[in-house]
């Protein structure tokens, strides 16, 4: 991805020698997200293009780079040494200094000024930084974690970096078990979200998005109820999910849409004493209006901004996967797969909401 | 129950006419539980015997009494009006004062004194005040909750007071997605709880119990592994947890044995700053030995009694077996179901082990 | 208070003969709040005028109803029996039913709808209902809460409702020690909410307000720094509040003002991760606009409406402001009281921001 | 302190040349703790002795090794870059990786098995790495905190390691406002606990320890009231604490003793529903009895072990101690000083209790 608006190319690297501690990955596939469409368009500020798009992926380890004193052998978070030939996810954040304000007293770590991400804030001049290329370089820190047997490659990337976030999201709702849980977004993150609702022992899912070929993914992962953006007005969608609750509300709600109007509208669409957790508003697509009075305090309402995820959540997200794989089919989330020549079709299609999920299998 | 101890008597009572704000239930069905055959023992204390046995019940609202300018219509608790017809249960306890320093200022209903028990606290002097018998009498106050469609009374009552219990507990153990969670016992209360860890997301659940016929149960409903205590040391036990879990030990215990050496086990069945909840001890069966540096400080565990349900642990049950019906077949948990003039050996079958759950079917 | 814009008038009524449960108060004082200045513009939606104001008030108890069956001797939360002569306050908030969802599954009792509230909710045709009189009658039911020796019931009315609403948001606020607190607004709550944070163990308490009365009376009460809104510009005081905590922002703020413009401002007052309570939009005052990916998502902000408060809250303010009093002498809090014929000039100054805390003693 | 038992000794070592990320203090003082006299009678395990004491220590920096690729210049957790001459203190905890189950997934780092301690777990071998010392070297990565003008590093020193780890403790109780606290010990964690809980806004608190010297010491640090424990028995400490809280008990109690015993005293001492934090078991001094039923499960007791802190706790700890060292005079709990060669006798004096904080000044 050469720049904003540019069409990808492809380009050709010298394959990397890992350093001590580094490690190299042959590339299985890689996710599109609605991450790379922003990136694309230029919505993310802080890019330094040319960058490898592609920040989830899962990669077979092809070379360990040599132990020495400064670098023991990498481990992944159990303390297990890495093995070549071993299939394994990354977390795309590392470089988090665990000294700053953030890291040791905030305790939130996702605000380390320190953080770099693979896919995004790094640079293809600096290396193989990025999923959308045959082999990935994980430079030394950063949090590899193995797939287990009972997880697939293909299912773990069909959640792709929709899990994690929803998984974050999700924690942050504290659903209580027979809560009614409206998801408002039907992408991976909300597809996600609906999921992990029925995995805390939600009574009611409920799907507010589109298009049709989401929500009826939504209604075939179990939500109990879809409700179409495109064919209905905020009135009766409030009025819809009021007759669904008792005439109070979602107990929870998780917005995954991206779009500000969203955001009163889910405040509305929560009862009163209820929790909002606004987790898809990724960049800035302007302001909305809401009324402090009858929205948020005598709603005594509780909202909570979620943004990017931790290595606890990717290591949470693959034990969920691998534990209900029977239960729920993920591979069926993946639309499409794409050669890395046809990486700008992936792209489109993803923008243009053509498909649920996108890989990338080089 | 004449008294603790005694053989239990079948005895005719007139049918009794509802006050203003009372209900008439014809029972369906009343379970058997372990307090039922502690409460034979006479091991609670303050029991005012005789007694009706049978705390948590199903029936079909046979009469209503009079509304006066007292008692409005009885209502559930979403404010609907109770019909005759409806098939319901009820909060065994009721009369929670409301105004007492436990339920005002420490928000700990359960400790209210003037709290009463349907089938415990209630003498049969006073009427039909307990489950095992053809009509139970709602007074004044008592919790309704109308079972949907969706849940047949006997699917309810297969789960009995062990689900709201067991949901009370696994709601105290804040189970985060992908963790292992260890039960302790497998009785009602310890298969509801592995149940609903399932649907708390957990990576992994691990049932330690028995006799076999409870453990098979185990197993069908969905447990990762058991482990037989009839058949292994605590010493084995605790290694074959450890070996489970990278040598850390289970992230949430739950204990629901009543057997109080249990409960320094399950402190070291317990990872380092994990949590562990004690619901099994309801009846004094005496002291248990734990080192406060081991076990506890240098462990930073985390650990929650847990004791009675309310209201909402009832609402929720219901709210749960009803959604997740098709994932996990209730009724299976039934081992058998016994007349009223057979309670006898229902009492003693439960004491024994013999059975999963056992009914009552007046 | 006849009705919305008109004149108060003083008006007589008989004393009233308490009925069973019952209890009259003689009133010592009675506090003018802003929700009073709100009732007399109109800006409560459902107030059955005429009214008599004051909905929080100390008396001494001049006579007790007779016990009966249905109604046992009134208790104070702790279960002692009121006595003729105590001196008391009770929670403005009666009725609250303990039966509906809110009351048993959600467990947010200021959202019960049976709730009534002494000197708003309650009209004058029905009784001697409210503060501003020279007896209150307190129903059945009515939660009564006695003052300590070592709280003088002119230091209590000088925090008034101020202090169980602020005691509640600084709750929600979960300060942890060493944290910034910002509070907007320096009106009662607002400077009852600076006192509390420092019994949190704030690190600094910043407080933004006017005028300069009440600047002043912050200070008194300790806070470190305050802001002038009179005289600075919501840009200034971001730039102020960032340069006093490296940058950052408060790690929590607490929103007392009534003014919609405040919540987002108080938004870009908190840090990244920090919590915001909003406490002050007790009525509707219009609209106002944010930006959801910068001061919600970007930002991970924990946002919690709080509206009303529960007899909990008040016995605890009781406790606190007992137990603090040398710390802190409330009664400075105090700028004016006025007798009954007086009312309408406590009012004015009230809603003209004149004084800080204004008592009707009748 | 060569070995388990034997006398100290002093010995020379040569001033360090700080490599690059080191810093090297002038020690200005260093505390002698509870946790010494344990090293000293060989109560912990995996000591490398000889050791130099000495975890919580104040210094002025004397230099600063030099920046290099590998090594950016030392900061303070707030990224401002340290500054020779300046006074700060530091985490005696250091090393934690960052990158293990417990510090990714489990988010308890002070499980990390990476975390190494000044003047406990590092041997005087290997340098300056304790307090009672001249000198201390710093090795790149330990989290250093400069004092601020306010707080007097005497007055830092007087909390010593206390200071931290109560507010560790105090945390997890989750005090209320108006909670009665009951601290379990007067030594210094006891003694900054009862602190700390005053600046939680505790209704009371109830000091329960000894000798005189120390309950004098909680009395002039506001405790509301003392017990001493020995001239009691547990049977009158229950009474006494039970009549007054109303018959409930405690609504928070911290265990701050290191006598097995007192835990299951500390359970009897809090309310139903109550929290107790054990934060003094720091060493193994034997099994303790209780009965799950009545001291656990039917009280619904919520019970925390607390170990270890992280440089956040040091971090507010500061914060805390410098914003309200006008209300508390901090000094005043130091009893005495001693020079370097004196460190036998304050060992001794700390190990019979016969101080309250005893200080190294070399």
């Amino acid at each position: 991805m050469p720049g904003p608006g540019a069409p990808l190319e492809l380009r050709e690297f010298d394959r990397p020698d890992p350093e001590p501690g580094g490690v190299l990955l042959r590339t299985l596939g890689s996710e599109v997200c609605g991450t790379d469409a922003h990136l694309w368009k230029g919505q993310l500020a802080g890019v330094p293009y040319p960058i490898i798009p592609g920040h989830v992926s899962v990669g077979q380890i092809a070379e360990i780079g040599p132990a020495d004193a400064s670098a023991p052998p990498p481990t992944d978070v159990s303390g297990a040494p890495l093995v070549v030939g071993q299939i394994v996810t990354f977390l795309d954040v590392y470089g988090t200094c665990g000294r700053c304000w953030y890291c040791t007293v905030g305790h939130a770590t996702t605000r380390c000024p320190a953080r770099k991400v693979y896919g995004v804030t790094l640079s293809a001049d600096d290396g193989l930084l990025g999923g959308w290329s045959e082999y990935i370089y994980l430079r030394p820190g950063v949090h590899v974690v193995p797939l287990p047997a009972e997880l697939h490659w293909r299912a773990f990337l069909a959640g792709g970096c929709g899990m994690p976030t929803a998984l974050h999201a999700v924690t942050l709702g504290e659903i209580a078990f027979g809560d009614t849980v409206v998801v408002q977004g039907a992408g991976p993150v909300g597809l996600c979200a609906a999921v992990l609702a029925q995995l805390r022992g939600a009574g009611s899912v409920i799907v507010v998005g589109g298009p049709e070929l989401r929500l009826d993914a939504a209604t075939r992962f179990g939500a109990d109820a879809v409700i179409d953006i495109g064919s209905t007005t905020p009135q009766e969608r409030l009025a819809t999910i009021r007759e669904m609750t008792g005439g109070r509300g979602a107990d929870v709600t998780i917005e995954a849409t991206g779009a500000p109007t969203a955001v009163p509208e889910g405040m509305r669409l929560t009862r009163d004493a209820g929790r909002y957790v606004v987790v898809g508003q990724y960049t800035d697509a302007g302001d909305a209006g809401f009324n402090p009075h009858l929205d948020l305090n005598q709603k005594h309402l509780d909202i909570r901004g979620c943004w990017g995820s931790d290595v606890g959540h990717v290591h949470r997200a693959v034990r969920v996967m691998a534990r209900y794989a029977q239960q729920f089919p993920w591979t069926e989330l993946i639309s499409r797969e794409y050669a890395l020549d046809d990486a700008q079709t992936a792209l489109e299609d993803v923008a243009a909401q053509r498909v649920v999920k996108a890989l990338i299998i080089p």
